[in-house]
């Protein structure tokens, strides 16, 4: 919410008479002024493109090789195929005009923004990269064991009505008042997508790794977790530096204008990751006695999606704050899940679930008063503004649970009862590289696939 | 062309006499565009340079182990003896007064540029950066059998000769009227060098195959083409992304201004890839059977070759049919080129040469009116503008083949008969990286380098 | 010293009273302009912290796979500590007040920037990356064989302590005139850091190898000392490219202003990088009678820290001299440093220390009068300034190396004596992935960790 409010005011400041979608400047300075929001906003998009490298090298190094070729497809595929779903219907769900703020019900095959002005291109191309996101958050999840075909079918899903649906919600009035969603009109924070990309993704990946079950292996007769080591640390953690970087632009960039702002957020985005990484570290240190360089990694990531939503609207001590409290999470979640019996590969659900959530209740403990200018979100509960805003992002984050998590079990189970959602064990025990896509990824290294 | 009058019409919008180029802007808020200018063409011209990135990993991780450091070395040096061509004649060549609009003859040792204002610095960074992605191409298509000594030499007389004439052209005009060349007063269109860039390094990589003749064990006695697998698809998928996020540099930056079309151009180049990369997994799942990783990287490539040209002039309906048009071509012709007894180990024909084409071609197919501005461009044969653009596109094109690919067969005829092109079979059998440079590119790793 | 006073007067030829650091633009335009120099600085502080994915390659590649975790989690702590420890403290000596330009005094946990204008943030932020690049240099010197805990706290004194007052004494000015430091007073020319932070960390990296002493096998009982080659070549080429890209944000934001003369600093950083990798690849052949990877790697990083002081000082042909010494000079270290029984096994010392040496002084010789604006800096002797500036230079590198080389060896004989600095025999030949952190870095690969 508040990337619109700040923007408008910017714009009113220059004297344009409207908000920055509707397309002429009225000045030659105001000109100037859209031309580096343009700038900023595709520098941006640009960067969170660039998070679809750091999420396939993260997957792929933190499992095993004989599937790497495969994570790879799959992680190329639900970017092509979400992108086209999202130019051709989810756009219009998401930002098209909508009566109860619950669905948008026009702009199908991006009609409305269809040789529209400048802007509208810009945003869409924004928008576009953050519906993949959610996308490639589920593959994670479900590595090691989908079926390449159904996996190409539920991305779509995702990105076409899952995803664009509970986008809406939050973030419609971001296109325009006649957009706007239930939950933003309630003055629900979030900033730059903890709810509204990360936990999306991150149930939907829960609901994935539960209707798959385990990989082979993963557990023994009497239920006990065995460690299925990843096979390249290096390239997950070039993956998680590179999903780091491309968060500069997931964050600061969901000003969508080039303002002052994005000096601070780039700075609290920053204390989230690096607070959150620590934490994540020493507590890997106290619980399995060692400082483990996958827990580390994980506690990187989960303080920048716990930041995500209140980084335009809390100051660097309470993104450190958050951000520690992120790391200590995510442990204690990928052990818990793990002990659950839901085997989730890389901790998805962890990162992106859980931190998710707690990202998004932040908002209404920390949100801080001088941050908070013109629009509907409260003051958060620890600097005196009361349970209410606490009490929005609850609203929030539960009824994003319930769609995501919900619609994800009926989407999955329907796949698996169809197409089916499950490799065969025999090509889950030689890889899916080989059987599936007929490549090996590291033609010429000795390999031992199971191991 | 197009980036040319655009950037002419927003100077004069903002009360400028004269071109960017010109130097001296007459106000404050002219200063501030042309400050944002700079900005946004030096950001596309450092993403440009990621590509030198993305293709040595592409290049690499589609080849053998045993020959990843040459790889890596020639991509480094290629790049290096390339700026310092380009400074020292390429640029002169490229972008000096002309008399017939074939070639440049000022402008040596850039004493053009020398000493000059901002704007001349700005532009040449982002040239050199487009010279040397050129030579870079056709190191794919001779990797794994050229001479080290040999390959410097030919990269050297690509950055400063090959590719600055015919760049000149197309392109001479961007610098100044005076240095403006034949096919750009013609009305050529190719916004961001489908056909300057990718066609010039792809019809070289072609000359260069044939010139060279396959790897050992590329054919059988009876002519029939074997597999030789890629050591790290991963690594090469990492390129494929990186040279991606180089394109939202290359395509998008080529207006060298900050306005607001590079939010369209932007969306445009993403739709050429996937669609590209769409096509390409459909194609080859139909002609191999399975959805291979490499074809589809190959089908992302495609699509984002095609589009370069195009970017600026078409919709993004036309930039999905262009990308799955290309990601078709290039897997018929990866099959095709095999099957003629050429070795081109990472299908740079297939993606730079044919698709550079087919980009060029759709301009005259598919350029829309209402994104042609002033300027000498025609609309294309499906909007209305018949057959005109798209015989200036195929004349450009076939002038640039017979330049590039005619030049490039003598070039490596006198290489070959004077220091010798090819390494010896013994160093091919045990790896360039030891015989050449006494280097082991993954030293403690079981390896075996003939598999 | 140069950034501050054109960012000065541009702010004057935009009618502002103050600098940038002064908050409130006092009209439309400045305002937009004030904006573009946010965006810039972000995004150059964006591209600075790039180097950290490039800097755990380039290490990770040159050294061994059993190390690889350990390689990973000392880059990603440094950064982590660094950061928090840049904010508490590091933050205030080096732009709070001071009386004679030695130590900063206030601002402790970042009290003068919080709750600050837009502007604090984005220096800061800028800031904090450069903080964390200079402890970041220190970890490929001490590879393989130092403890964790050992590294964790040293990062911390390095960002809090060693690196903000040597840091304070160059560049107090750039925050406000309040913080000026001595040697920035007397002319000390850095434009974006040979000095500030390659040569601290160069030398730091110094101290710590000889404290350290050589891996086991490293040299044989005669002193000879043997190669011990790195794991992946083609990682430590994807890292020196980041860190090339990074680079491009290191020199031409350290402007910290959205203006012309960033093209400029773009270009000449190119053309020392490009020097230096050539001349290092034709050194190496020469001395080696191979061109070399890993020498022509290290020439590309030479010639980008040597160009670093200069970069916005000299002309584009200087830069390609300046580049050229640094191939020359980075080879010869390699190998003396190498033949005085100093172990740095990624030629850090050579690279960072040598080369940052190196760049400070080039200043004194290669310094263009029409490149220097309004100022204290001189003219180089070369261009007709005498010896004044050269004189300058060096009182700057000699003080920078007495503090750092100093203080480095008494920080690690301190840690030495009391926790312990090196990891035990036993640990570094099972390797420290193992022992450390419980991890293996490439699961399922046959490797021979001790080849």
């Amino acid at each position: 919410m508040k990337m619109k409010y700040k923007t408008l005011l910017f714009c009113l400041f220059l004297g344009l008479a409207g908000t920055l979608a509707a397309a002429e400047p009225s000045s030659d300075v105001a000109q100037v002024q859209f031309n580096l929001n343009v700038v900023w906003t595709i520098l941006g998009g640009i960067l969170v493109f660039a998070m679809q490298a750091g999420f396939a090298m993260v997957e792929t190094g933190l499992t095993r090789a004989k599937n790497a070729a495969n994570i790879m497809m799959k992680n190329l595929m639900d970017f092509a195929l979400g992108s086209l779903a999202f130019f051709l219907v989810g756009s219009a769900f998401m930002f098209g005009k909508t009566a109860w703020g619950i669905i948008g019900t026009d702009g199908w095959f991006m009609t409305s923004l269809h040789g529209a002005a400048d802007w509208d291109w810009t945003f869409f191309f924004f928008q576009t990269m953050f519906a993949a996101t959610s996308a490639t958050i589920v593959s994670g999840a479900v590595a090691e064991r989908t079926k390449f075909s159904a996996y190409l079918i539920y991305s779509v899903i995702v990105s076409a009505f899952i995803y664009p649906i509970s986008g809406k919600w939050a973030w419609g009035a971001l296109y325009n008042e006649a957009a706007a969603g239930w939950l933003g009109n309630l003055g629900f924070c979030d900033f730059a997508g903890s709810n509204v990309v990360h936990s999306v993704g991150g149930w939907l990946a829960l609901a994935g790794a539960i209707t798959l079950g385990p990989r082979l292996g993963k557990y023994n007769p009497d239920g006990k977790p065995n460690m299925i080591p990843g096979h390249n640390l290096v390239i997950a953690t070039l993956g998680v530096l590179i999903l780091w970087i491309g968060w500069f632009g997931f964050n600061p960039a969901s000003t969508t204008a080039g303002i002052g702002d994005i000096g601070r957020i780039a700075l609290v985005t920053n204390f989230g990751a690096v607070a959150g990484m620590t934490s994540a570290m020493i507590t890997a240190w106290f619980v399995m006695k060692k400082p483990d360089l996958s827990m580390t990694l994980n506690g990187a990531l989960a303080g920048l999606v716990a930041i995500t939503a209140p980084c335009n609207t809390v100051t660097p001590v309470a993104a450190i704050l958050i951000g520690t409290i992120a790391g200590v999470l995510v442990v204690f979640s990928v052990f818990t899940i793990d002990r659950l019996g839901i085997d989730d590969p890389v901790g998805a659900v962890s990162v992106h679930a859980m931190n998710g959530l707690w990202g998004t209740l932040s908002c209404g403990l920390f949100n801080a008063e001088a941050l908070l200018e013109v629009g509907p979100a409260n003051t958060g509960l620890f600097y005196g503004g009361g349970f209410h805003q606490l009490g929005v992002q609850a609203l929030g984050a539960l009824c994003t649970f319930a769609w995501a998590f919900g619609l994800g079990m009926l989407m999955f189970y329907v796949i698996r009862k169809t197409i089916g959602f499950r490799c065969s064990a025999e090509e889950e025990f030689k890889g899916m590289d080989l059987v599936e896509h007929g490549n090996d990824a590291y033609a010429g290294f000795q390999i031992f696939p199971n191991e």
